[in-house]
Formats: structure tokens, sequence, C-alpha cells
């Protein structure tokens, strides 16, 4: 394990100097011979049947090549496929203000756009709701047929027996939360380029997370079969999860490109990926905790009310992963947890960043702190007593094969000096700690398949050297600079050997794709077992020339020799080239399934299945401006547990990325919907988003750990430190000034309201 | 063999429907952000050495980017690696009028020609020669200081005893012969592409047969690692050997790419591709044939001169080619060979179709048709006599597996009534016979190595289907059609499942390029063992699912089953789904070696050493205007021994485009050189080839034939055809005014000058 030469070593990203320079290719940035510009209308109305659509005068309008609507479009699809609910572009009613009703291709923008102004779209404007609470009680606003009440899904669990636990408890707590409405806000809105080639063949380059769900759709929207059909990832700017749905931009260039015989090119104004959004669900979330006076936790009830928008995108694998969420990172002897996911006439929510653990846990780890204060110990304390541990199996039955999450505690606390601080700083100043977890990629597909979840096929020559073929995606988290490291780290070469191909549903082998913090694990396994397979191969030749057993020999900065015989070696190059003459050419390949786990009769159980978990603790300080409300957050100090890290340098990055984007959902970020459904704030000069003045002094410890079942001991880095950013604040906040707030975000007037009730002797959770 | 689905049915190229329809991209269509455009500027003297260069005005003109020189890259390079005599740019001397000697990159291509004005380049202008026989006695002219006489190359050989066989002959025919200077005239210009990322990895698209010998020359001119260095192949718009060189626009792209750092692109004016040249090889052939009463060829003495011009090239291989002709394909018990490559300074000449055949096999085939008629024989006669059939070993060692030569000769004879139009034909008609034959890939790489000449790979999942790499490159000669219908044969799909990536060093495995017929051959070889693999990995699967053994299973028409109980099937798309399932991803590689034959002691005796040939009869009616001396070719009749034709369509083509070819060349296609050694007609309009009216008739057929060494029985068929083109056109001639012409091209001048001649008394041979 610790014999490693190129994995844990801190390596720039392979894709850093062409982005520093200007010079990646971003989809938007691809230019086809003849590409015409797609552009899509969208609906004014939150709720409105569709009447009728003319669409003659933009067809009239030169240079105007094609016009399309839902009738081009008419079956129905959504990442999880069970529940198809949504088009390429709306069939019959409009269930947001913002949703896409036509689509226009065009030689260039400006006459898409004017062709847009062109399209009569007449409505039969409907009842709006825009609050899932309201929601659940207007009869009158029905917003999917099958949805009674607007209630998408509804999920109920129990493990143990709560309400006895909780009749038996020392001390229980109980609060109502609410999470806000906020979008992933990466920095390179949708774009697709769509071509259909001479023989029909249709080729989609897209800013997607994950080609394959985004290939299945398009052989099921376009009617195609999908060996017709060739996905390819440009550079990617980002995703945070709202790339890992489909998006309209994608279907409508297809479509549009098969309308017109050109290839078809659509990019999202920033107002459009508010439109599509896909961002974080608001919970309005009901969580009662019961101790015992030690400050064991004996149960949790949890009910959540998620607010899905007007389709249902991940809604399902949502809802369960927050009830999921509670029976980590502490031990819970008995949960419950009551969800419903509605729908509202919003733009839809679905993945992000964290998915499903954040709102949950800004609820936990919020109460957690309340019930140390009142049963005398420290929030610290009362966190480690109960922090889960290697091979804990939850009582919903899910297994954790290795935890470090205690030493991240110890960690953090350790140098944060929160022992020292907590409860001790001036007025306005104030520390919180909070803890967090999350999946290193899941044991299910979304639909029913058994096949191998990443595959990776090497192949060596004295030509070209290595080349590895992944699937995997690299949408900014940095896999095309981590997976060479796996391969390099198993053949004994440099990194900067390893040429990756990636992200390509034709000319690289199958992976899910990224999401669930699953690429480093899942992909990273496949990668490091094609590596074997190469090793065992030349290891075959290798023997002959060196004279010793194959079993014996390893592969170290460019040599293959004998671990009981180092001073003889075989140089990499020249054990391939023997190879080939001997045998022909040298490929192999790799792949990773996770473990399969039933579990019958309980519903939603297994959602939170995951091969492993990373853990992450936090203890954030703050400076809270008596005067304006403004939060300063001045230091944060972070531990996590993500395995052996195999690029610390990226590690670091996924860290601060989660602070910042954790920071700025709990102090400022929310869009806002008016009375008529229209969102006020759908830019990046109106949503605001933290800069780099905004950001604090991060301390980032990445604690000793390694988990064998791991690729090189790896674990995910990407979700679980964003899971105690909220909360952190909250509880630093509440240390502050002595108030506990339950609504994000957590912004200057709430908190001079707050201050202003406090003094005039109001309730101070808020 | 004959229970074939896929393989012999005619197919239309895959990359037809873009090509029509004007959407493939050759590499002068691809743009990249912020590319540059190169020019070179070129000598005026055909022989001089440069004494200065002056490029500051030119740098100094806003736009231009760079300017390189020879001194940018004085590393030799050459085809045949063992003599290296070119540079990217002249080092210290020019050696023919149109040699690079300073090369710009600039904004647009305006500003670069106008950078080219503003080089001052100062020569020493030196004595030249341009006639092979006269280089040979000038020593106040040494082009190549090691080129004694300049001479490149001297070959002899000889076998068995031609002296006394002479001696033993009844008669024998002495004959010398002279062939022109001519130009592929593929359509579309040499172009390059280079870039080099922001990490300093290079990528040359480039229109280019042989992307490995690219990738090895860039990395020795550029001091480069090989893996560092990617070539890829865009659309290629005809090679002909033309490109199966290292171009300098090649060089000249990359260079000047890592010097601005910009992409930089090279595309030829057609002047320039007649400066690059490399086309074929003007020879002096002196040839005495020696054959018994009865017609049985004793002996054969060959002495070749050829017109190399300025550089090394393909020139030794294309010698020995030549040397190596003369044994095939009749019989030939006593042969011998005299051979010289001179330079000369003119642009040089190195590979085209049929390279080192078409001159031998003019002057052969002529000599052939008098010898018949001086024994008082039908020339058809005397050619089954002597023809080789399958199983003969050339006296030179070389063995022939199978040959359908005599089903040609009497297939064209018996359907263009050749026996009896012969001699018979009015005044100015005649009819001439011709046999030919071609190698099918070669013995040796160009460089000392034992590994596999091509390697495939072949990549099946449930998503993308099956994807076939291969580093073969389609020239537009087809072979990403053939090789696809040869895995989709093997795999019992259909072609289109069959999705190819090829033509890329990083992309796709190894393969050693598209020249001397090689691709189907060989590069299917690879293809059919890959797909071969990939069957034995289903049959483990499917013999478990059909309950019978896995040695019994065969693939047809989308389906397993037993070849003894074909009742019972399992689909081939659900056979792949159960071993990704069972195993894991499926990919299988498969390769291709030739057999390798040594022969000691005997000079350059390997080089026309094949694993299989391809043969070819002709006969060929001309009407000859007794008026003007101008021929018109009315119809040819084509029989070829190609073995299995994979895609006949595809056949036909290529013996359609040979016929062409060799029309244009035997009767007026000639590069004209001034006295100053200018090219006089560098251009489509001036040098002319035939055109859509100039085409004869033409009936081909392939003969009924199996090659059981190759991939379902194919061989060559690109190179072939045109081997009998020339002689049966000038045996058409002798046979419609009864003049032998021995010098190329036979234009309409030197035929009414014939006629002229013969009218008054003098010789009929010219």
């Amino acid at each position: 394990m610790k014999d490693l030469t190129v994995v844990g070593k801190s390596l720039p990203r392979v894709d850093a100097p062409a982005k520093v320079r200007g010079e990646a290719l971003y989809s938007d940035d691809l230019v086809l011979p003849h590409m015409a510009f797609g552009k899509i209308k969208r609906s004014p109305h939150a709720h409105a049947l569709i009447t009728s659509i003319h669409y003659e005068r933009a067809l009239a309008l030169p240079g105007v090549l094609a016009v399309i609507t839902g009738e081009d479009a008419p079956t129905a699809y959504g990442i999880v496929p069970q529940a198809p609910t949504e088009y390429a572009l709306a069939v019959d009613k409009v269930r947001y203000a913002g949703e896409g009703v036509a689509a226009v291709a065009a030689v260039d923008e400006e006459t898409a756009e004017e062709a847009l102004e062109r399209i009569e779209v007449e409505y039969e404007v409907l009842p709006a709701v825009f609050d899932p609470l309201e929601a659940m009680e207007r009869p009158d606003v029905v917003i999917h047929a099958k949805a009674k009440n607007n209630v998408m899904y509804e999920g109920k669990q129990e493990f143990g027996d709560v309400d006895k636990a909780m009749a038996a408890s020392d001390f229980v707590l109980e609060r109502r939360f609410k999470t806000s409405y906020v979008n992933h806000a990466f920095l390179e809105p949708h774009s697709a380029l769509a071509h259909f080639d001479a023989n029909g063949f249709l080729t989609v380059y897209s800013s997607t997370q994950i080609p394959h769900y985004l290939h299945r759709t398009l052989s099921l929207v376009l009617a195609l079969p999908m060996n017709r059909i060739r996905v390819s990832v440009p550079a990617v700017g980002g995703g945070f999860g709202g790339k890992g749905e489909v998006a309209s931009s994608e279907l409508c260039a297809a479509l549009l490109a098969r309308k017109t015989g050109r290839p078809v090119k659509v990019t999202y104004e920033r107002s459009e990926v508010f439109a599509q959004h896909k961002g974080r669900h608001p919970c309005v979330m009901e969580m009662k905790i019961g101790v015992s006076r030690e400050g064991i936790i004996q149960a949790v009830d949890f009910d959540n009310i998620l607010d899905g928008g007007a389709y249902g995108g991940w809604g399902i694998i949502v809802l369960f992963y927050t009830a999921a969420m509670i029976h980590l990172p502490y031990k819970v002897p008995n949960a419950r947890f009551h969800g419903r996911r509605v729908y509202t006439n919003k733009p839809t929510t679905g993945a992000m960043r964290g998915l499903g653990g954040v709102q949950p846990r800004f609820a936990m780890e919020s109460m957690l702190e309340d019930i140390a204060k009142e049963l005398g110990m420290s929030p610290y304390d009362l966190r480690l007593r109960n922090a889960v541990e290697s091979g804990y199996t939850t009582r919903s039955n899910v297994y954790v094969p290795q935890a470090e999450f205690k030493k991240c505690l110890e960690t953090a606390a350790e140098r944060s000096g929160y022992l020292e601080k907590q409860g001790k700083l001036p007025p306005g100043r104030g520390i919180g700690m909070a803890g967090g977890y999350y999946i290193s990629g899941t044991a299910y597909t979304l639909y029913m398949s058994y096949k191998p979840h990443s595959s990776a096929l090497i192949r060596v020559d004295t030509e070209g050297g290595i080349t590895l073929y992944t699937g995997a995606t690299d949408i900014g988290q940095g896999s095309n600079t981590v997976l060479p490291m796996i391969a390099a780290e198993e053949l004994g070469v440099e990194a900067s050997e390893v040429h990756i191909i990636s992200g390509d549903t034709q000319l690289t082998p199958f992976d899910l794709g990224s999401f669930a913090s699953r690429v480093t694990y899942g992909a990273g396994q496949a990668v490091r077992s094609a590596a074997q397979a190469i090793n065992r191969k030349l290891y075959e030749v290798a023997a002959v020339e060196l004279g010793v057993r194959a079993d014996q020999l390893i592969s170290r900065e460019g040599r293959i020799f004998s671990r009981y015989e180092p001073v003889r070696t075989l140089d990499f190059t020249a054990a391939v080239a023997k190879y080939i003459d001997a045998r022909g050419p040298l490929s192999a390949m790799g792949h990773y399934s996770p473990p399969r786990k039933g579990m019958k009769g309980v519903q939603g159980a297994n959602i939170g299945q995951s091969p492993t978990f990373g853990f992450s603790a936090q203890v954030t300080e703050v400076e809270v401006d008596l005067e304006t409300g403004q939060v300063k957050v001045l230091k944060v100090t972070e531990a996590g547990d993500c395995g052996q890290p195999i690029n610390p340098m990226s590690v670091e990055g996924q860290v601060e990325g989660s602070i910042v984007m954790g920071m700025g959902q709990a102090l400022f970020e929310e869009i806002k919907v008016g009375s008529d459904g229209r969102l006020l704030n759908p830019s990046l000069h109106d949503y605001k988003i933290p800069t780099a003045i905004d950001i604090p002094e991060i301390d980032s410890t990445i604690v000793e750990s390694y988990d064998p079942s791991a690729p090189f001991g790896a674990k995910e880095s990407g979700e679980g430190p964003i899971q105690p950013v909220i909360p952190a604040i909250a509880n630093a906040i509440c240390d502050a000034i002595g108030v506990r707030f339950l609504e994000l975000p957590i912004t200057a007037e709430k908190i001079l309201q707050a201050l202003k009730d406090k003094n005039s002797g109001k309730s101070v959770s808020l």
C-alpha cells in the first residue's frame, strides 16, 4: 500500500494548460460545416394548455431552416426510466414558465431569435402553484394527471421501533427546517451540437455528465437504435449534477439536425440554464431526534416534503437518498422516514452535488449541536460518541466497509482549536462544527441491468505507447488526470505516459457516467484491473527474459523486475516490444461491478447502498456584523476521509469547491420566483454566488485512510465535503449570536431581523 | 467457402454518401481555432548552393508569425530509413527546381504568400543534369556527395545461367524501351494540419497513406518521442503511392506549429504536388528474352536505368521490384538483372500504383507479342504456355501459393474474341493482349522489425454495438467498407452493424499502412482473426445457453447456432449481453504477420517476396486515326484473379481506375522538363490525364479463385490490373498499324511520325 510511486503525488490536471491558455474546446466552441443554430421558444405561463402553435411566419423568414414542436418528439422520457414525465418540448401543456414549446433552426443565432418572435403560441392559462405544501391542498391544480394531490411519489420506511425508542429517550428534540431553491451555477451553459452523417448516423457532442443516459434517451426519443448514435463529450465547464440529465438542448439539436439535414447547435442562454434547472430540491423537513442522557442517539424520525418543480427528474432517487442520509455518519438504531416529492409549477429540481444529503444534514447537524447544549456536552463529544466506524452496518442494512470519520472529527477539532474556542469567542464571532459523509458510487443502474458499471480498455504498442480508453467523463472533476495515474501506478510508468481517450460512446468502452461520486472508485477499479491484466501478459514474457517466476514480478519506474531480485530488470518498453513480436498486439480490458445486496420488502431501502463511503468533518469560524447582519466566513477547517487520495491536489480542489458552493447556499443563493411563476433572478448577475473575495481561509487535511476494496484505497471526495458546510456555518452563527436558523439561506436580512427579535425577546429559532 | 452472406456481395462504399453530398472532410477542410497558414518558398534553380537566406523583411510583414529554413530541421530522413537523403526544407543546397528552401506561417494565405516574396535567398548556381544516362557521365555534376557518377544504387542479380540459356535458345529478341515521367495526379493535393496542444503533444492531420511512417518521420525530424505524436487521417482524395512518403507539407506544418504555438495548415498548390512528385520512375530498359522453338521462355536478361530525380525516396525498393517483375507471371528459368537508380536534378520519383511492375511489364509483354509473331504462334498461346500456376516457385525463390493467371488469359481471350480478331481487323483497328500480376503486401517492413504488420481490435457492447479499430487507412480504395465486411462475415452480422475507426496512430492499433496492395489481405486477416476471437468468447456463453458444444457453433444473420442443429438459435445481441453480464466487457485483437522466408547472399532478392499475388490479363481494342495519329481505346476486356472478391463493386472500381490510369500513361501523360530543369506543365490544365470522354468500354471479369491463405480467399486488386494496360494498348496499336512503339507515351505525334517513316521505309520499332 505505501509503496506507491504515482498515486498520492499531487499532479496538475492534464487539461489545465489548455484551459489556462483558453485552448480547451467546449461544446459551443465546436463548428461543423454548414452548421445551423437552434433556439427554443419558451412559455411565459407557469401552467397552461397549449391550444395552438402557428409557425408559418417563422418558416417564411429567410434563413430559417426548420421549426419543431412537441409533436415532433411525442415520446416521454425520464432519468428514472420507470417514470417518464418529460418531453423534448412541451406536449399539449406547459407546467412551468420557461418550458420549451417550440424550437427553430436557422443559419445564424439572430435569425433564429427573430424566428422565435414569429412563432405564435396560444395558451389556455391554468391555475398554478409554487409551494409544495399548497400544492398538496389544491385539487383545482392538476400538474400531472397521475399525481394525486400533486404528490409525485410518497415513500415510507421504518427500521426498528421509533415510537418506542423515542418514548425511552432521555431527551427528544423536534424541529422544522426549510431549505432553499438553488441552482448549480456551473460556468458553462448547456450546449449540444448534433449531426447526422450521410449514412444517417447521429453524433451528438454535448456538455453532459452521462453520455450513456443521453445515448439511451436519444435512442428513445428519436426512435433510433443506440448503435446508430454516438455521444461524445468535449471539455465540460462543470456539471455538479445538473448535466446528469438529458436537456432539451440535446434533444432539440438532434431533432433539428434530422429535420434540416445539417448540423445544429443549441447553446443555452443563462436564463435557459435556470429554466432547465434540475437543481437542489427545496425541502420542508420535520425531524425528531431522541437521545439518551449520555448523548447516544436512540431514534430519528424524519418527515420530508420535497419541492420537485414541474417534472420527475431524479426525484424518487433524491427522496430516498434523503431517507438514507439519516442512517449515517452516526449510529441510528431506530429510524423512520416519511417523504413526499411534490410537483409545483416551477423549473424541475433534481441532482446537485451531495444529492439528498445536504438538506437532512443541515437539519441533523444543527439539531445535534442544540442537543449537546441541552445535555451540557460538547457537540464534538456528542458526535464522536455516535460516529460510525469501519465495518458498521446501519439499521437499514447498509454496510460501511471502511470509515475514518472519528479521525476526521478529531483532526478538524484539533487543527481548528474548536474545543478552546466554542462558546468562548467574543460577541459576533462564532465557531461551529458539523460532520458528513457521502456515497462512492451506487449499487444499481437506474434501469435493470447486470452489466459492469465501468469498463476500461488499455492498449499498448511500441509507437503510440499506452492508450487508456474509458467511458468515464471528465466534467471538470479531474478524472482524465486521476484515471491515467491509476493505470500508471499499476503499470509502473509515469502518468504522462498514459494517453486517455474518454467520454465517447463509440470510441470508448461502457461507463455509467459521472455522478454519485462513482468515477475514481468505480472507473478507477476498471482501469486498475485493465492495467493488471496488461501486467499479467507482460510478465509472461518478462519472466522468460529475466529467468524468474511471473508471479514474483512487479513494475516500477519503467522497469519490470522480481520483487526478490530487483537488480535484474527489463524495461517496460522492451517488454512491450517483446510481447508484440512474440504474441501479437497488446490490449486488455478491466471492469467494475458493485457488490449487489438485495433487501426485500423495504421500500427504497437499497437506494442508499454504496460500495463504500467518504466522510468529512468541518469546523467553521464566522464573524457576524451586528450592524448589518452580514456574515463573513473567516476560516473553514476541514478533515476528510477519501481513503488514499490518488491526486491530493485534486482532492483539495474538490474540498475547496464544495466549501465555496455550500457557503453560497448557506448564506445567499436562492432562486426567486414571482407570483406568476416566472423566475426573478435567472442570471449570474442577479443570482449571487460566492466570488473570490468571499472565499474564507481553508485548512483542509486528508486523514490517513485506506479502503482495501477501492483502487489503491481511494474513495469519493467530490460530494462528502459539501455535507457539513451549511450546518457548520449555521452552528457558527448560532455560536456567534445565539440564534438558531432553521431556514436557508441565512441572509443578512434574516440575521438583522433575528437580532431585532432576540433583543425584543422573541423566539430564537428561525 | 461458398457459404458467405456478406463477403462477395457488392456494397456501396460507406464513405460514398458523404463524398457524393460534399460532406466528407478532407485535411484542408479542417479548421482549428487560431489556425495559421503555412506556405513554402521554392527554389527557381535545379541545382544550386544556398549561400544565404534573409527573411527579416518577411517577419516584419504584419500577420507573419514565423519563418523556418533547413536549419530548423537538420535531420535527414527517407522512406527507406537506411538511406536518408531528404530534409523538410533544403539544407545548404537545392537539387531540383521547386525544392523548398524556407516556409512561412501567417494569419492567412495571402499574407503567407506575400511573405514568401519578401524572403531573399542567394544561390550559387551549379551545373545541372536532367537525363540519367547523361548524369552518369557528368563528373562535374555531383548531386549527392556519396553517389559516385550520380548513381544512387546499383544492383545485380543472377538466377541460373543466363548466358548459357540464351546460347541454347532457338530465338533471342533484344530491345530497348523508355518509359516516361508521370505523376499520380490524385485529385486532392497534399495537405497537413499540425497542432501542438498545451501539453506539447503533437497531432498531425494529414492526407497520408501511411500514418505510421509519417509518425516515425515526425519523431525523427522534430526529435520528439513517438508517443508524444498522433497522426490522424481525414478523408483522402487518392494517393496511388504519392502519399506513401512524408511530404514537406507535413513536416513544415509541424515545425511551424511548434514555432508559432498555433495550429498550422499547409496545403499544396497543384504545382507543388508536381514538385513533391514521387511519381513513376522513367526507365531506360534493355531487355533480352530467349525462347525455345515451342515458345518456352529460357532466359531473361534485363538492364534497367531508373531516373530517380533528386532524392532517394522508394528508389532502392523500386529498383529491385523491377528486377522481381521479370520472374512472374511467366516461368523464367534463368534471369539476370542489372539496375542502376540515378540521381538527376528533377523532382524525385518514387512509388506509384503498380510500383516497379509497370515499366518492365511494358517491355516484356511487348516483346512476347513480337516473339510470338516471330515464332508464328498466337501471343495468347505463348502466354498460356509460360503462365505460372498455383504452387510455383520462381527461380529467385519466390513462392506463389495460388494463381489463376491461366484462367485470366482464357477469360480475357474468350470474352474479347481475341483469337478471332487478332491480326484480322481492318487497317487502323487493332487488338492487343497483355498479362500482369502484383504483390499482395510485402514480407518486410522498411526497417528491421518482427512485429505484426497489421493489428485490429474489435469491441462489442450492448450500447454502441460493434466497433472495429484498425490502423489501416482508407485512401479512397475502400478499406473502410471492405474491412467491416470481413468482420461482419465472421461475426454473422450485417456490414452496416460494424462501425470502423481507422487511420489514427493514437485511436487505432498498429498497421503498416496503405501501400503494396496489402490492406485487404493483411489488415483483412487481422480483422478476421479479431472477429474469430470475439466469436470464441461468445460461443463459450452461447454453448451454455444452447446446450451444445462451443466448437459446433457458427454465426449467421445475427444469430448463433450449432451447424448441426440450426433450429435452436441465440441472437448475437443476446449473446453479447449475456457475455458482458457474466464475464465483463467484450473485446479482442487480431493481427497479421507475413510469412518470412530468408534468402541469404542474393542482393535484393527478397524484395519481390509477398505472401501471395494477384493476376490480370487484358485484351484491348484500339482505333488509330491514320490522319491525325490519335488513338481511341475502344474496349478493354479485363479478367482478374483477386482471389475471392470481398466487395465486387469495389474490385470493379479498382480495375476501371487502373485501366484509365494506365491508358493516360500509355498515350499522353508526361511531365515536361525545361532546359533549366523547371517543369513546363505542372498543372492539371497542362498535364493531361484521361477524362470521362476518353474512357473506353470496359468489360471486367473477376475469375473464380480462392486463396486459402487469405481472409475469405481475397488477394489484391488495386495494382495488378494496371500492369497489362500499357503493353495491351501498345500491342493493339502494333496490330493496328504495324509499328512497335518502344517509348512512352505513344502520342499522336509519334504515331504520325511513325506512319510517315513506315511509308518511307524506315524502321518500324520506335
